[in-house]
Protein backbone atom coordinates (compact mmCIF):
# COMPACT_ATOMS: atom_id res chain seq x y z
CA UNK A 1 0.00 0.00 0.00
CA UNK A 2 2.92 2.01 0.63
CA UNK A 3 3.97 2.17 -2.80
CA UNK A 4 0.24 2.99 -4.17
CA UNK A 5 -0.14 5.97 -1.30
CA UNK A 6 3.83 7.15 -2.72
CA UNK A 7 2.00 7.81 -6.07
CA UNK A 8 -1.06 9.15 -5.42
CA UNK A 9 0.45 11.82 -3.36
CA UNK A 10 2.82 12.51 -6.47
CA UNK A 11 -0.01 12.57 -8.47
CA UNK A 12 -1.57 15.36 -6.01
CA UNK A 13 1.20 17.52 -6.38
CA UNK A 14 1.19 17.68 -9.96
CA UNK A 15 -2.12 18.26 -9.83
CA UNK A 16 -1.79 21.17 -7.41
CA UNK A 17 0.80 22.71 -9.99
CA UNK A 18 -1.94 22.16 -12.92
CA UNK A 19 -4.74 24.16 -10.81
CA UNK A 20 -2.32 26.75 -9.35
CA UNK A 21 -1.02 27.40 -13.49
CA UNK A 22 -4.37 27.86 -14.05
CA UNK A 23 -5.52 29.74 -11.43
CA UNK A 24 -3.10 32.39 -11.68
CA UNK A 25 -3.45 32.64 -15.50
CA UNK A 26 -7.09 34.82 -15.12
CA UNK A 27 -6.66 38.03 -15.26
CA UNK A 28 -9.60 38.68 -13.68
CA UNK A 29 -12.05 39.90 -16.32
CA UNK A 30 -11.81 37.78 -19.24
CA UNK A 31 -12.53 34.23 -17.95
CA UNK A 32 -15.57 35.22 -15.38
CA UNK A 33 -17.76 33.00 -15.18
CA UNK A 34 -16.43 31.40 -18.05
CA UNK A 35 -15.89 27.70 -17.66
CA UNK A 36 -12.39 27.56 -19.27
CA UNK A 37 -10.34 27.82 -16.31
CA UNK A 38 -11.94 24.74 -14.97
CA UNK A 39 -12.22 23.05 -17.99
CA UNK A 40 -8.64 23.17 -18.17
CA UNK A 41 -7.20 22.29 -15.37
CA UNK A 42 -10.08 19.54 -14.57
CA UNK A 43 -9.02 17.69 -18.14
CA UNK A 44 -5.20 18.32 -17.73
CA UNK A 45 -5.30 16.36 -14.42
CA UNK A 46 -7.33 13.80 -15.09
CA UNK A 47 -5.39 13.25 -18.41
CA UNK A 48 -2.45 13.11 -16.44
CA UNK A 49 -4.11 10.78 -14.07
CA UNK A 50 -5.00 7.97 -16.50
CA UNK A 51 -1.47 8.24 -18.36
CA UNK A 52 0.25 7.91 -15.49
CA UNK A 53 -1.41 4.89 -14.11
CA UNK A 54 -1.80 3.09 -17.32
CA UNK A 55 2.01 3.54 -17.17
CA UNK A 56 2.72 2.23 -13.76
CA UNK A 57 -0.09 0.19 -13.03
CA UNK A 58 -1.51 -0.98 -16.55
CA UNK A 59 -3.96 -3.76 -14.81
CA UNK A 60 -5.94 -1.21 -12.98
CA UNK A 61 -8.54 1.34 -14.25
CA UNK A 62 -9.57 4.84 -13.50
CA UNK A 63 -12.83 6.37 -12.80
CA UNK A 64 -12.46 10.38 -13.07
CA UNK A 65 -14.82 12.71 -12.44
CA UNK A 66 -14.36 13.49 -16.65
CA UNK A 67 -12.72 10.40 -17.91
CA UNK A 68 -11.62 6.91 -16.96
CA UNK A 69 -10.74 3.83 -18.94
CA UNK A 70 -10.99 0.02 -17.77
CA UNK A 71 -12.13 -2.11 -15.78
CA UNK A 72 -10.62 -3.83 -13.21
CA UNK A 73 -10.97 -4.67 -8.88
CA UNK A 74 -8.35 -1.42 -8.87
CA UNK A 75 -9.80 1.37 -9.24
CA UNK A 76 -8.30 4.99 -9.18
CA UNK A 77 -11.42 7.27 -8.15
CA UNK A 78 -10.55 10.91 -8.83
CA UNK A 79 -12.41 14.43 -8.55
CA UNK A 80 -9.46 16.06 -10.28
CA UNK A 81 -10.86 19.61 -9.11
CA UNK A 82 -13.68 19.72 -6.19
CA UNK A 83 -15.25 22.91 -5.96
CA UNK A 84 -14.88 24.39 -9.11
CA UNK A 85 -17.53 27.41 -8.68
CA UNK A 86 -14.88 28.26 -6.14
CA UNK A 87 -11.88 27.95 -8.16
CA UNK A 88 -13.29 29.93 -11.12
CA UNK A 89 -14.14 32.89 -8.38
CA UNK A 90 -10.86 32.93 -6.98
CA UNK A 91 -12.12 31.68 -3.53
CA UNK A 92 -9.26 29.51 -2.07
CA UNK A 93 -11.49 26.29 -1.11
CA UNK A 94 -11.14 23.66 -3.87
CA UNK A 95 -9.25 20.94 -3.35
CA UNK A 96 -7.73 17.85 -5.71
CA UNK A 97 -9.17 13.93 -4.50
CA UNK A 98 -7.93 10.38 -5.72
CA UNK A 99 -8.97 7.70 -3.72
CA UNK A 100 -7.64 3.67 -4.22
CA UNK A 101 -10.64 1.70 -4.18
CA UNK A 102 -10.32 -2.25 -4.04
CA UNK A 103 -13.12 -4.23 -5.05
CA UNK A 104 -15.32 -1.06 -3.71
CA UNK A 105 -13.87 0.35 -0.88
CA UNK A 106 -11.72 2.62 -0.72
CA UNK A 107 -8.45 1.80 0.84
CA UNK A 108 -6.15 5.02 0.36
CA UNK A 109 -6.85 8.27 0.10
CA UNK A 110 -5.63 11.16 -0.59
CA UNK A 111 -6.72 15.22 -0.89
CA UNK A 112 -5.00 17.49 -1.62
CA UNK A 113 -5.70 21.60 -1.06
CA UNK A 114 -2.70 22.99 -2.70
CA UNK A 115 -3.29 26.74 -2.02
CA UNK A 116 -2.89 26.04 1.73
CA UNK A 117 -0.64 23.47 0.91
CA UNK A 118 -2.54 20.78 3.00
CA UNK A 119 -1.98 17.22 1.72
CA UNK A 120 -4.03 14.94 3.60
CA UNK A 121 -3.75 10.96 3.49
CA UNK A 122 -4.51 7.78 4.71
CA UNK A 123 -4.33 4.14 4.13
CA UNK A 124 -7.11 1.67 5.77
CA UNK A 125 -6.02 0.88 9.25
CA UNK A 126 -3.37 3.14 8.99
CA UNK A 127 -4.57 6.33 10.56
CA UNK A 128 -4.76 9.74 8.70
CA UNK A 129 -2.32 12.76 8.92
CA UNK A 130 -2.27 15.83 7.43
CA UNK A 131 1.60 17.00 6.27
CA UNK A 132 2.22 13.62 7.86
CA UNK A 133 1.06 15.07 10.93
CA UNK A 134 -1.33 12.46 12.48
CA UNK A 135 -5.55 13.98 12.82
CA UNK A 136 -8.39 13.29 14.64
CA UNK A 137 -11.89 14.02 14.71
CA UNK A 138 -13.45 16.32 17.47
CA UNK A 139 -15.91 15.07 20.09
CA UNK A 140 -18.61 18.29 19.79
CA UNK A 141 -21.89 18.00 20.02
CA UNK A 142 -24.23 19.18 17.79
CA UNK A 143 -25.18 21.85 20.72
CA UNK A 144 -21.91 22.72 21.53
CA UNK A 145 -20.93 26.49 21.05
CA UNK A 146 -17.98 24.78 19.26
CA UNK A 147 -20.48 23.10 16.33
CA UNK A 148 -19.93 23.73 12.75
CA UNK A 149 -21.22 21.88 9.95
CA UNK A 150 -21.23 21.75 5.99
CA UNK A 151 -24.06 22.37 4.37
CA UNK A 152 -23.56 23.09 0.67
CA UNK A 153 -26.74 22.87 -1.62
CA UNK A 154 -27.03 23.56 -5.30
CA UNK A 155 -30.77 23.59 -7.28
CA UNK A 156 -29.94 20.02 -9.11
CA UNK A 157 -28.52 18.52 -5.98
CA UNK A 158 -30.06 14.64 -5.82
CA UNK A 159 -31.73 15.67 -2.31
CA UNK A 160 -33.15 18.55 -0.86
CA UNK A 161 -31.98 19.13 2.62
CA UNK A 162 -33.36 22.80 3.48
CA UNK A 163 -35.83 21.02 6.22
CA UNK A 164 -32.78 19.55 7.66
CA UNK A 165 -30.72 22.58 7.91
CA UNK A 166 -33.77 24.52 9.44
CA UNK A 167 -33.87 21.60 12.24
CA UNK A 168 -29.85 21.57 12.92
CA UNK A 169 -29.52 25.08 12.21
CA UNK A 170 -31.41 26.10 15.56
CA UNK A 171 -28.53 24.39 17.51
CA UNK A 172 -25.20 24.88 14.90
CA UNK A 173 -23.50 27.15 13.21
CA UNK A 174 -23.19 26.12 9.38
CA UNK A 175 -21.21 26.93 6.55
CA UNK A 176 -20.86 26.00 2.96
CA UNK A 177 -17.51 25.76 1.55
CA UNK A 178 -18.24 25.17 -2.21
CA UNK A 179 -16.41 21.96 -1.85
CA UNK A 180 -17.71 19.12 0.22
CA UNK A 181 -14.12 17.41 0.14
CA UNK A 182 -12.59 20.12 1.95
CA UNK A 183 -14.96 20.70 4.16
CA UNK A 184 -14.86 17.13 4.94
CA UNK A 185 -11.02 17.69 5.92
CA UNK A 186 -11.69 19.55 8.13
CA UNK A 187 -14.19 17.25 9.39
CA UNK A 188 -10.95 14.62 9.60
CA UNK A 189 -8.79 17.40 11.01
CA UNK A 190 -11.31 18.22 14.01
CA UNK A 191 -12.52 21.15 13.02
CA UNK A 192 -16.10 20.54 11.69
CA UNK A 193 -17.85 18.12 13.44
CA UNK A 194 -19.98 17.35 10.08
CA UNK A 195 -20.69 17.57 6.70
CA UNK A 196 -24.13 16.62 4.60
CA UNK A 197 -23.60 15.92 0.54
CA UNK A 198 -26.45 16.41 -0.95
CA UNK A 199 -25.81 14.04 -3.70
CA UNK A 200 -25.69 14.12 -7.47
CA UNK A 201 -26.71 10.51 -8.28
CA UNK A 202 -23.86 9.27 -10.75
CA UNK A 203 -21.38 10.68 -8.90
CA UNK A 204 -18.91 8.92 -6.36
CA UNK A 205 -15.77 10.45 -6.44
CA UNK A 206 -16.74 13.28 -4.01
CA UNK A 207 -16.41 10.79 -1.49
CA UNK A 208 -14.58 7.88 -2.10
CA UNK A 209 -11.38 9.62 -0.57
CA UNK A 210 -13.23 11.18 1.93
CA UNK A 211 -14.13 7.93 3.09
CA UNK A 212 -11.39 6.43 4.26
CA UNK A 213 -9.77 9.87 5.47
CA UNK A 214 -12.11 10.37 7.92
CA UNK A 215 -12.59 7.33 8.99
CA UNK A 216 -9.15 6.96 9.73
CA UNK A 217 -9.22 9.86 11.60
CA UNK A 218 -11.57 8.58 13.91
CA UNK A 219 -14.98 9.56 12.18
CA UNK A 220 -17.93 7.77 10.47
CA UNK A 221 -19.36 8.36 6.68
CA UNK A 222 -22.39 6.60 5.33
CA UNK A 223 -24.79 7.60 2.89
CA UNK A 224 -27.85 10.02 3.88
CA UNK A 225 -29.67 7.16 5.24
CA UNK A 226 -27.21 5.19 7.43
CA UNK A 227 -25.98 2.61 4.24
CA UNK A 228 -22.28 2.27 4.09
CA UNK A 229 -21.31 2.59 0.71
CA UNK A 230 -19.36 1.21 -2.36
CA UNK A 231 -17.29 3.35 -4.56
CA UNK A 232 -18.36 1.27 -7.76
CA UNK A 233 -21.55 2.14 -7.89
CA UNK A 234 -24.09 5.26 -7.72
CA UNK A 235 -24.00 6.62 -3.82
CA UNK A 236 -27.40 8.26 -1.81
CA UNK A 237 -25.95 11.30 -0.89
CA UNK A 238 -23.55 11.18 2.29
CA UNK A 239 -22.93 12.15 6.10
CA UNK A 240 -19.72 13.03 7.22
CA UNK A 241 -19.23 12.98 11.13
CA UNK A 242 -17.08 12.95 14.25
CA UNK A 243 -18.95 9.48 14.93
CA UNK A 244 -20.55 10.79 17.80
CA UNK A 245 -23.43 12.91 16.52
CA UNK A 246 -24.09 10.50 13.20
CA UNK A 247 -27.07 8.62 14.41
CA UNK A 248 -28.51 12.36 15.66
CA UNK A 249 -27.87 13.76 12.15
CA UNK A 250 -29.45 10.29 11.13
CA UNK A 251 -32.65 10.88 12.66
CA UNK A 252 -32.92 14.53 11.48
CA UNK A 253 -32.56 13.48 7.98
CA UNK A 254 -35.20 10.48 8.51
CA UNK A 255 -37.82 12.84 9.48
CA UNK A 256 -37.26 15.16 6.14
CA UNK A 257 -35.91 12.84 3.68
CA UNK A 258 -37.09 9.30 2.11
CA UNK A 259 -34.42 7.37 -0.18
CA UNK A 260 -35.13 7.55 -3.42
CA UNK A 261 -33.59 4.73 -4.34
CA UNK B 1 -11.20 62.00 1.33
CA UNK B 2 -8.32 61.09 -0.04
CA UNK B 3 -5.97 61.47 3.21
CA UNK B 4 -9.01 59.20 5.34
CA UNK B 5 -8.67 56.63 2.28
CA UNK B 6 -4.80 56.38 2.60
CA UNK B 7 -5.19 55.96 6.81
CA UNK B 8 -7.66 53.67 6.22
CA UNK B 9 -5.73 51.17 3.78
CA UNK B 10 -2.49 51.97 6.19
CA UNK B 11 -4.40 50.52 8.66
CA UNK B 12 -5.51 47.53 7.53
CA UNK B 13 -2.44 46.58 5.76
CA UNK B 14 -1.19 46.39 9.51
CA UNK B 15 -4.55 45.01 10.83
CA UNK B 16 -3.17 42.22 7.91
CA UNK B 17 0.31 41.45 9.51
CA UNK B 18 -1.44 41.49 12.82
CA UNK B 19 -3.94 38.69 11.27
CA UNK B 20 -1.45 36.45 10.00
CA UNK B 21 1.09 37.01 12.78
CA UNK B 22 -1.58 35.08 15.09
CA UNK B 23 -3.23 32.74 11.97
CA UNK B 24 0.97 31.28 11.78
CA UNK B 25 1.40 31.06 15.59
CA UNK B 26 -1.21 28.73 16.07
CA UNK B 27 0.44 25.13 16.17
CA UNK B 28 -2.40 23.30 14.43
CA UNK B 29 -3.43 21.27 17.94
CA UNK B 30 -3.31 23.97 21.02
CA UNK B 31 -5.51 26.09 19.59
CA UNK B 32 -8.29 23.73 18.40
CA UNK B 33 -11.01 25.59 19.39
CA UNK B 34 -9.55 28.35 21.96
CA UNK B 35 -10.74 31.69 21.10
CA UNK B 36 -7.07 32.66 21.69
CA UNK B 37 -6.05 33.40 18.76
CA UNK B 38 -8.85 35.05 17.56
CA UNK B 39 -9.48 37.22 20.91
CA UNK B 40 -5.41 38.21 20.70
CA UNK B 41 -5.74 39.32 16.71
CA UNK B 42 -9.03 41.29 17.06
CA UNK B 43 -8.07 43.04 20.27
CA UNK B 44 -4.79 44.17 18.99
CA UNK B 45 -5.69 44.93 15.98
CA UNK B 46 -9.00 47.26 17.58
CA UNK B 47 -6.18 48.73 20.07
CA UNK B 48 -4.18 49.68 17.24
CA UNK B 49 -7.23 51.57 15.40
CA UNK B 50 -8.31 53.82 18.55
CA UNK B 51 -4.76 54.63 18.79
CA UNK B 52 -4.03 55.94 15.14
CA UNK B 53 -7.24 57.30 15.12
CA UNK B 54 -6.76 59.25 18.67
CA UNK B 55 -3.62 60.30 17.38
CA UNK B 56 -4.28 61.21 13.68
CA UNK B 57 -8.09 62.50 14.03
CA UNK B 58 -8.53 62.91 17.68
CA UNK B 59 -11.72 64.90 17.08
CA UNK B 60 -13.22 61.56 15.85
CA UNK B 61 -14.76 58.31 17.47
CA UNK B 62 -14.37 54.70 16.97
CA UNK B 63 -17.19 51.70 16.33
CA UNK B 64 -14.89 48.54 17.14
CA UNK B 65 -16.59 45.36 17.56
CA UNK B 66 -14.06 45.02 20.42
CA UNK B 67 -14.24 48.61 21.68
CA UNK B 68 -14.55 51.85 20.59
CA UNK B 69 -14.32 55.33 22.03
CA UNK B 70 -15.91 58.79 21.68
CA UNK B 71 -18.78 60.48 20.21
CA UNK B 72 -18.53 62.62 16.82
CA UNK B 73 -20.14 62.84 13.71
CA UNK B 74 -17.02 61.17 12.31
CA UNK B 75 -17.05 57.47 13.33
CA UNK B 76 -14.53 54.57 12.08
CA UNK B 77 -16.93 51.31 12.13
CA UNK B 78 -14.17 48.86 11.77
CA UNK B 79 -15.05 44.71 12.37
CA UNK B 80 -11.09 43.75 13.23
CA UNK B 81 -11.91 39.80 11.64
CA UNK B 82 -14.51 38.98 9.99
CA UNK B 83 -15.26 35.18 10.26
CA UNK B 84 -13.42 34.51 13.04
CA UNK B 85 -14.51 30.89 13.37
CA UNK B 86 -12.85 30.42 9.84
CA UNK B 87 -9.74 32.17 10.75
CA UNK B 88 -9.35 29.89 14.08
CA UNK B 89 -9.70 26.64 12.18
CA UNK B 90 -7.13 28.02 9.34
CA UNK B 91 -9.53 28.64 6.30
CA UNK B 92 -8.49 31.41 4.33
CA UNK B 93 -12.28 33.38 4.30
CA UNK B 94 -11.74 35.77 6.76
CA UNK B 95 -11.11 39.78 6.35
CA UNK B 96 -10.55 43.04 8.40
CA UNK B 97 -13.08 45.74 7.58
CA UNK B 98 -12.63 49.22 8.52
CA UNK B 99 -15.12 52.09 6.89
CA UNK B 100 -15.52 56.42 8.04
CA UNK B 101 -19.13 57.11 9.01
CA UNK B 102 -20.11 60.78 8.57
CA UNK B 103 -23.33 61.32 10.35
CA UNK B 104 -24.58 57.89 10.00
CA UNK B 105 -23.30 57.26 5.99
CA UNK B 106 -20.50 55.26 5.59
CA UNK B 107 -18.34 57.30 3.12
CA UNK B 108 -15.54 55.39 3.02
CA UNK B 109 -14.83 51.66 3.07
CA UNK B 110 -11.73 49.46 2.82
CA UNK B 111 -11.70 45.38 3.25
CA UNK B 112 -8.56 43.54 3.53
CA UNK B 113 -8.25 39.71 2.40
CA UNK B 114 -4.98 39.44 3.81
CA UNK B 115 -4.71 35.86 2.77
CA UNK B 116 -5.50 36.28 -1.00
CA UNK B 117 -3.89 40.07 -0.43
CA UNK B 118 -6.68 41.72 -1.55
CA UNK B 119 -7.36 45.19 -0.97
CA UNK B 120 -11.19 46.34 -1.51
CA UNK B 121 -11.33 50.10 -1.32
CA UNK B 122 -14.68 52.55 -1.99
CA UNK B 123 -15.15 56.19 -1.32
CA UNK B 124 -18.48 57.10 -2.08
CA UNK B 125 -18.93 58.48 -5.49
CA UNK B 126 -16.05 57.65 -7.08
CA UNK B 127 -16.03 53.83 -7.88
CA UNK B 128 -15.06 50.95 -6.50
CA UNK B 129 -11.37 49.03 -6.48
CA UNK B 130 -9.91 45.90 -5.64
CA UNK B 131 -5.61 46.50 -5.78
CA UNK B 132 -6.74 49.62 -7.74
CA UNK B 133 -8.16 47.85 -10.65
CA UNK B 134 -12.01 49.18 -10.68
CA UNK B 135 -14.70 46.23 -9.97
CA UNK B 136 -18.03 46.37 -11.04
CA UNK B 137 -21.41 43.77 -9.48
CA UNK B 138 -22.34 41.20 -12.28
CA UNK B 139 -26.09 41.24 -14.11
CA UNK B 140 -26.55 37.93 -13.05
CA UNK B 141 -30.04 36.61 -12.59
CA UNK B 142 -31.20 34.39 -9.74
CA UNK B 143 -32.27 31.50 -12.22
CA UNK B 144 -29.26 31.97 -14.33
CA UNK B 145 -26.72 28.90 -13.75
CA UNK B 146 -23.70 31.22 -12.81
CA UNK B 147 -25.88 32.58 -10.01
CA UNK B 148 -24.74 32.29 -6.64
CA UNK B 149 -25.50 33.70 -3.25
CA UNK B 150 -23.94 33.46 0.42
CA UNK B 151 -26.09 32.00 3.03
CA UNK B 152 -24.21 31.99 6.27
CA UNK B 153 -26.77 31.05 9.43
CA UNK B 154 -25.79 30.60 13.06
CA UNK B 155 -28.59 29.48 16.22
CA UNK B 156 -27.82 33.06 17.25
CA UNK B 157 -28.66 34.99 14.20
CA UNK B 158 -31.40 37.95 14.66
CA UNK B 159 -33.72 36.46 11.81
CA UNK B 160 -34.23 32.59 11.14
CA UNK B 161 -33.79 32.67 7.24
CA UNK B 162 -33.74 28.99 6.40
CA UNK B 163 -37.49 29.41 4.49
CA UNK B 164 -35.62 32.15 2.64
CA UNK B 165 -32.41 30.11 1.95
CA UNK B 166 -35.53 26.95 0.77
CA UNK B 167 -37.19 28.87 -1.69
CA UNK B 168 -33.97 30.64 -3.42
CA UNK B 169 -32.19 27.04 -3.01
CA UNK B 170 -34.52 25.70 -5.53
CA UNK B 171 -32.89 28.13 -8.29
CA UNK B 172 -29.48 29.21 -7.11
CA UNK B 173 -26.67 27.72 -5.75
CA UNK B 174 -25.37 28.54 -2.75
CA UNK B 175 -22.98 28.84 -0.42
CA UNK B 176 -21.59 30.52 3.02
CA UNK B 177 -17.63 31.39 3.07
CA UNK B 178 -18.37 31.89 6.92
CA UNK B 179 -17.12 35.39 6.47
CA UNK B 180 -20.02 37.88 5.45
CA UNK B 181 -17.93 40.77 4.26
CA UNK B 182 -15.59 38.10 2.47
CA UNK B 183 -18.60 37.04 0.46
CA UNK B 184 -19.96 40.94 0.07
CA UNK B 185 -16.52 41.84 -1.56
CA UNK B 186 -17.42 39.21 -3.81
CA UNK B 187 -20.67 40.68 -4.64
CA UNK B 188 -18.78 43.99 -5.49
CA UNK B 189 -16.16 41.96 -7.50
CA UNK B 190 -19.07 40.48 -9.78
CA UNK B 191 -18.47 36.59 -8.71
CA UNK B 192 -21.61 36.36 -6.58
CA UNK B 193 -24.56 38.26 -7.14
CA UNK B 194 -26.45 38.22 -3.84
CA UNK B 195 -25.51 37.85 0.10
CA UNK B 196 -27.95 37.83 2.87
CA UNK B 197 -26.60 38.77 6.50
CA UNK B 198 -29.13 37.12 9.14
CA UNK B 199 -28.40 39.99 11.50
CA UNK B 200 -26.84 40.21 14.96
CA UNK B 201 -29.03 43.31 16.01
CA UNK B 202 -26.81 45.83 17.50
CA UNK B 203 -23.73 45.19 15.19
CA UNK B 204 -23.69 47.37 12.50
CA UNK B 205 -19.81 46.35 11.80
CA UNK B 206 -20.68 43.82 9.61
CA UNK B 207 -21.82 46.26 6.71
CA UNK B 208 -20.88 49.52 7.35
CA UNK B 209 -17.99 49.07 4.89
CA UNK B 210 -19.46 46.64 2.80
CA UNK B 211 -22.57 49.11 1.98
CA UNK B 212 -20.07 51.95 -0.02
CA UNK B 213 -17.98 49.29 -1.75
CA UNK B 214 -21.30 47.38 -3.00
CA UNK B 215 -22.68 50.20 -4.06
CA UNK B 216 -19.90 51.73 -5.60
CA UNK B 217 -19.56 48.68 -7.51
CA UNK B 218 -22.95 49.95 -8.55
CA UNK B 219 -24.71 47.33 -6.52
CA UNK B 220 -27.69 47.65 -3.86
CA UNK B 221 -27.37 47.28 0.11
CA UNK B 222 -30.68 47.52 2.57
CA UNK B 223 -31.88 45.77 5.17
CA UNK B 224 -33.65 42.29 5.06
CA UNK B 225 -36.97 44.60 4.25
CA UNK B 226 -36.14 47.55 1.96
CA UNK B 227 -34.95 49.86 4.47
CA UNK B 228 -32.08 51.99 3.88
CA UNK B 229 -29.29 51.66 6.64
CA UNK B 230 -27.53 54.31 8.92
CA UNK B 231 -24.44 52.96 11.08
CA UNK B 232 -24.92 54.93 13.89
CA UNK B 233 -27.91 52.68 14.89
CA UNK B 234 -28.52 48.88 14.82
CA UNK B 235 -29.44 47.39 11.71
CA UNK B 236 -31.85 44.86 10.63
CA UNK B 237 -29.86 42.37 9.05
CA UNK B 238 -28.84 43.04 5.33
CA UNK B 239 -29.17 42.22 1.49
CA UNK B 240 -26.81 43.14 -0.69
CA UNK B 241 -26.83 42.27 -4.31
CA UNK B 242 -26.06 43.25 -7.78
CA UNK B 243 -29.14 45.34 -7.67
CA UNK B 244 -30.98 43.44 -10.69
CA UNK B 245 -32.35 40.81 -8.24
CA UNK B 246 -32.56 43.17 -5.30
CA UNK B 247 -36.61 43.61 -5.22
CA UNK B 248 -37.02 39.66 -5.77
CA UNK B 249 -35.03 39.07 -3.12
CA UNK B 250 -36.79 41.19 -0.91
CA UNK B 251 -40.08 39.57 -1.92
CA UNK B 252 -38.94 36.34 -0.82
CA UNK B 253 -37.58 37.58 2.29
CA UNK B 254 -41.46 39.24 3.20
CA UNK B 255 -42.98 36.02 2.09
CA UNK B 256 -40.98 34.12 5.26
CA UNK B 257 -39.91 36.90 7.87
CA UNK B 258 -41.74 40.06 9.40
CA UNK B 259 -39.34 42.99 10.59
CA UNK B 260 -38.40 42.19 14.68
CA UNK B 261 -38.75 45.63 15.11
Amino acid sequence: MKDYLDFAKEIARHAGEIMLKYYHSDNGADYKYDQTIVTLADKEINDYLISRVKETYPTHSVDGEEAGFGKSDFVWVCDPVDGTAMYARHIPTSVFSLALVIKGISEIGVVYDVQGDRMYTAVRGKGAFVNGEPMHVNDVSLDDKRSLGNFDMWPAAEYNLFDVFKELGAKTYAVGLGSVIRASMCVAAGDFNFVLFPGTGHKNCDIAAAKVIVEEAGGKVTDLFGNDQRYDQPINGAVLSNGKIHEELLSVIRKHVSPLS
